[in-house]
């Protein structure tokens, strides 16, 4: 697949005349890499994969040609230091990391498994069979992150997204978006009087309760704070969402209660965890009682999902990781190095999304039966993973070190398309 | 029509070189079936249309041909599953289908009709003379759905917007859009005392009859919640539009409560109800006792409609289906594969709009006779079903599965303007 992509650079380079010194220079580079290498490794195609991407960008028309060589060579750069530069050290640490992935074969086929299981459109189909989501999150100072993870739920192709949050924060995420449909029904400590806490929690969980059964998916903790009366409501509602079948995904906030409280999700096999590197080493501590070790990285991704009763895992980070205590897979493709704060929301939501979508079509009869055999909570994070990375990384392309969450948004419906055409 | 349409897509591709072989696959699969069914149907058209649109888009340059060749695959491939795919029962079952259309000619000349009754623009005219629209809706759950219904019938050319809903909605959804005329007047139970309910629901009527007269058209539902207290007021407001003879698009909540209490609307002419897939349901079984017929759609929604004395019924669907117990019209034209909630939502308030419209040029003297004898209701439906179609087709087209409500809502005037150009 790599030699492909390749061959079919060379023949688009060929097409466009005066770009062969380019050519030579931006791909004989990696490949000369790849022959010492001799390894199919996940991290290379990434980054062959992304580079492809700006030679097409760049590609555009001769009188851009000059433009594009100045940045060819900030791009060349760029990947002599992703690939370990040149020293010794680095590149022998890179030698031990591609021994390490030899023959495990981790890489999901990421674009592959999202255009399986994302469901034909359909004019006989009526609103709610492409998803009916809902976040939990949202507080007095928290409005974002909820937001994030509802409106990227819509615009991958959930049909409704709902967000039960506080009173206070209700309004707020309301004006954010008419789209979404938000309930003010959470509280926190210092509105509610202690002899009215088991009334009000009482009132909190018939509310949650009435719409439970129509929801295929709930993604919990996003901007969810850490109020001790809030987090005893919500851990109620994981009781009830999991007597009722539904999937959780947790994130943020909800890491924080559920680590404090494995029981909650523990042998539940529709429960996902995104943790990021701090909320992963927390769960590390608790269930392992160790610390991170980023050498058997894979393993111990393994064991704590082993450890928390089969639970998916989607460990975030340069490449993300994703296992249930049966098989490790890693999605490395496309990806930015921008780091600002929300993203995790965006994949909540869309993790959401393609669980609810997995789950629908390993139902189906007629479902591919390549990917079968796979847990849906596996499939669900590899496909959110692919597209929020690339999602990331157009919008990285367009707004470099200024791209904000709100902008990746924008860029889910493009990179969806691009991977799986709606028609 | 419909090979004016595959003549065009000829020209076009020969001018584009050596996209012959896709052009052969492409188009000359669907004129085979065409050939083959020998009707002019007006689903086929759609269909067809549907595929030519998305044809232009793949056809935008040279270097764009390896890209557009495999979706283009693709596309031919949904095509196919969308005309019935290849098996002898499906293909059997559209025969039928179209032999059950044969000689009826439902489908309502939906793009005239439109023409006919939108007023000229006129620098004669003042402020409120092309319609003062009013929704009721909106309360502490639902912002988002009253906006889209008001947002929408100033869209299409309204003068002037209205929103009743409760005091907690009211500052979301004057946020949404300076545009709108918002009132805090409804109120909910958690906020009224059982003693105060009388004097409370009082001020409310009177608080909205101050209005009544003023406005061309009430639509009644988007966003309203189904708490009792409010939906016993709104119960009053009903009565009063229908003695003020202000007509009323029911749609959402509204058919919750219509439903539950069919006298409300039930011998009045001016009703017009907007019912989805399960609110359809839900009518057919409380009015007709039965479950819905989807080989005798026609015949039920004309016995439904005539069930509630004359009513005006729009039921939404792959074809709108429109009868009002005298005539049934169905509306094909246009549509979108995707469902995303609050669309409901544009549709009665462009409804409203068009209904507001029909009445006025009915009433005008130098009517077109054509459509002189056609209930102002059905065009108005005809009308409002027509533009949303088209809206969320170009919607569609730019934004694919990430299509949303307000991005449909944007292409509300485009679409007008194709249709009926301002001047």
């Amino acid at each position: 697949r790599m030699f492909n992509g390749l061959r079919l650079s060379l023949l688009l380079t060929l097409t466009a005349e005066n770009h062969l010194i380019f050519f030579f220079f931006f791909v004989c580079g990696p490949r000369y890499r790849i022959r010492k290498v001799e390894e199919s490794c996940a991290e290379w195609l990434m980054i062959v994969k992304h580079g492809m991407n700006c030679q097409f960008a760049f590609l555009g028309s001769k009188k851009d040609f000059m433009l594009a060589s100045s940045a060819i060579f900030r791009r060349q750069q760029f990947l002599i230091r992703s690939l370990g530069g040149c020293t010794n050290q680095t590149h022998q640490k890179r030698m031990q990391e591609t021994k390490a992935l030899r023959g495990t074969s981790l890489e999901a086929d990421a674009e592959h498994i999202l255009r399986a299981i994302t469901p034909t459109l359909d004019l006989n189909k009526h609103k709610g069979q492409a998803g009916k989501i809902a976040v939990i999150g949202g507080c007095r100072e928290y409005t974002g992150a909820p937001y994030f993870a509802a409106i990227s739920a819509l615009k991958i192709g959930a049909d409704l997204s709902h967000v039960f949050c506080t009173k206070d924060a209700a309004p707020v995420i309301k004006s954010y978006s008419p789209e979404l449909i938000v309930h003010p029904v959470l509280e926190e400590s210092y509105s509610v009087r202690d002899e009215d806490k088991l009334s009000i929690s009482g009132k909190i969980l018939a509310e949650v309760d009435k719409w439970m059964e129509r929801f295929d998916c709930l993604v919990v903790g996003p901007g969810l704070g850490r109020d001790p009366f809030l987090l005893d409501c919500v851990s109620k509602i994981l009781k009830h969402a999991r007597q009722s079948n539904v999937p959780i995904v947790i994130d943020g906030d909800g890491l924080f209660l559920v680590t404090n409280s494995l029981d909650l999700v523990s042998g539940y096999p529709l429960a996902v965890l995104t943790p990021n590197v701090n909320e992963y080493k927390r769960l590390i501590q608790k269930v392992l009682n160790c610390e991170v070790n980023e050498q058997d990285a894979h393993e111990q991704l393994l064991a704590l999902a082993k450890g928390v009763g089969g639970v998916t895992i989607l460990q975030k980070g340069k490449s993300d990781l994703i296992s249930d205590g049966e098989t490790v897979k890693s999605v490395s493709i496309y990806g930015s190095p921008r780091r600002c704060g929300g993203q995790g929301d965006i994949l909540s939501g869309s993790v959401a999304v393609f669980l609810s979508w997995a789950r629908q079509h390993l139902s189906a009869a007629e479902g591919d039966t390549s990917i079968s055999k796979i847990n849906p909570t596996i499939l669900g994070c590899i496909a959110g993973s692919a597209l929020m990375r690339k999602a990331a990384s157009l919008a990285f392309q367009n707004k470099k070190r200024s791209t904000l969450t709100s902008d990746i948004i924008e860029f889910l419906g493009t990179s969806l398309e691009d991977i799986c055409p709606a028609c």
